[in-house]
């Protein structure tokens, strides 16, 4: 076997609290994340671990989901500056996932907001270093802010038993934890935030350890607790999540697209009272309307490998490029290959006839469907 | 083989123009800097590729190395305000190095300025997202700029024969450009920026290529130019750089670290006339001195695979962790293992005698050194 994809590791690339735990267990690919390991596949196939994750419990080091801290006096005058999404009604105690865009309204990052007190948050970002734009933006506007990033490192808990497993561990008040919102749980004579959010379908808990040095007792801990829900260590799905419609900041979109584009009109507050970064240009989309948006094809012919590099999708009469796939697998489910990316206006319809170039003049038909594929 | 460290593909680890050479040239591991790949290795050892590179000529895909493109009336006064180092007196046609610095004196970044025109410069990065620092800046300051990041993909000749092989595609004057200069050569009826830079102890040139669809042919036609100097593809060499050191952000140092800390006094200009973000904390540190900073050590025993995860540095008691290795691997040239760290004030002296704490228990006597290892 020739192995073209080897990782290098080097201190740049950061470890997490958990990675050692994730190498003890067998992990055999990584992605990197804001400068750090996520792990990506384990020894079981991409299909088995989706199939078990729909039915078990499952504990994944996102340790990569870096937090920026952002306290003090202007702490939601900066926040509000940075999102189309309105936040000042938001509770403490509450999460909120919110796009952060640039003067072209395009996307920076898509971070969930955390409200831990009325000028103290956390924002939980993809992969992009947020932590300088907030400090460029507080810097130069001269607000009165702390920014910085704390060594906090999420561990997600996912699947349907996943409260059944962290009762056993945190206590039953686990189970009261309402969807986007968290708690404080105790671990060790500490306090942990624990939120009930999480990178699947289904959903789960995350775990924002703030005590790094129990890492790997905390992963063990779980995983001992688990052993009647059959848990086992996996990560984010790529089948799970193109089936839930849940995109990728850097595969689905970049700084080239809008929160628009990404069929987040139905929370975004575009209009809101407060000034934020690109509300001009996202004001302008919204009236004269955008020219594409992120869709869902389910596609026809033999199960394809996961998709690693955008496929281009054509028109029926494969004259024109429509768009293209950015994220996509075989699903189980529907026993077809799907996935998601950015279609063009006027092909976007549900159930409009597509092709999908799998390779050198090799096309495959299929349908543009709506988001998410599985509700 | 059990792989532990496949990489996964996706989308948003970018590839760059280069990546399908690379991939028919053999390389067998990569990186990831700046959401980007960077080939680590091909099928030679790194040691045979060391040799190979203080005598030839490699070609490395270092697309990596993204630009920043600071253009406008405001664009000096931003750079200015981003680094301790002055450029005013800087003239178009060169380059320079300049750490950038955030409010607490800690690096955000170090890259290589290039100056275009008065008020048109590229920053040519290392892995963090100074494209998002830059604009937080600048909309925060009220600046008339325009940064973007380019689709300019910088493409390496380095080792003594650089200029040899790169003659026969460019024509005889590379031979006339000065070190940490650029001019510009034509390229299929387009004009390129090639500067004679590189992250080697030797060094050579830097090809910043704004036509990736030429990627591919540019590559092979050096390949071939250069037959006669032995030319092969390589990537930016640990044990080299470790020698000649080169330091590397996000392994040497961090935004923890300040430029004192990193040898950088001697060409900074702390007390520039010009405000920049960090001058009061920096200023101080001049005054009261360092606590630590980064030095070389060379140390015994049999070869040591390289360092892919920071070591620690003892007194020679093994009573005090006096700062640790982030960076090394086995020197051909000294025979011995060597490697470069953050030392503790009170120990960096050189020749003074420390342990490297090499596994559980297991120390390598060594000595302190000042770098570069060699000149």
């Amino acid at each position: 076997m020739n192995i073209q994809n080897k990782l290098n590791f080097s201190r740049r690339i950061r470890r997490t609290p958990f990675t050692t735990s994730v190498e003890k267990h067998g992990v055999t690919g990584f992605s990197v994340v804001n400068h750090t390991l996520l792990p990506k596949s384990f020894q079981n196939s991409i299909e088995d671990d989706y199939l078990h994750l729909q039915k078990h419990a499952q504990i994944w080091d996102v340790g990569c989901q870096r937090q920026v801290e952002i306290k003090g006096k202007d702490a939601l005058k900066l926040i509000e500056l940075m999102t189309p999404r309105s936040i000042s009604k938001l509770q403490p105690g509450k999460c909120l996932y919110i796009p952060l865009t640039d003067e072209n309204g395009g996307i920076i990052n898509d971070p969930i907001l955390i409200k831990i007190s009325a000028d103290h948050f956390y924002l939980s970002v993809a992969d992009s270093d947020v932590l300088l734009w907030a400090r460029g933006l507080a810097i130069g506007f001269g607000l009165n802010v702390r920014i910085r990033e704390p060594d906090v490192w999420p561990l997600a808990v996912q699947g349907p038993k996943a409260a059944d497993v962290l009762a056993k561990v945190f206590g039953e008040r686990i189970y009261s934890i309402k969807k986007f919102n968290f708690d404080y749980f105790s671990l060790d004579g500490s306090s942990q935030l624990i939120a009930k959010t999480g990178y699947s379908r289904i959903g789960g808990f995350e775990i924002y350890l703030s005590r790094p040095e129990l890492g790997s007792s905390l992963w063990e801990t779980i995983l001992e607790a688990g052993r009647s829900e059959n848990i086992r260590p996996g990560s984010p799905n790529i089948i799970d999540r193109v089936e839930a419609g849940l995109l990728s900041f850097g595969n689905e979109m970049t700084v080239e697209n809008t929160p628009l584009e990404c069929n987040m009109d139905k929370f975004l507050d575009i209009n809101k009272e407060a000034d934020y970064i690109g509300k001009k240009v996202l004001q302008r989309q919204i009236r004269y309307g955008i020219k594409r948006r992120i869709r869902g094809v389910i596609y026809n012919g033999p199960k394809l490998p996961t998709i690693s590099r955008p496929l281009q999708v054509f028109d029926i009469d494969k004259r024109t490029i429509v768009g293209s796939l950015t994220s996509g697998a075989f699903s189980p489910h529907f026993k077809r290959n799907i996935g998601v990316g950015m279609i063009k206006y006027g092909y976007w319809d549900n159930n409009k006839k597509i092709l999908v170039n799998i390779a050198d003049q090799e096309f495959r038909e299929g349908l543009i469907k709506d988001l998410p594929l599985i509700q």
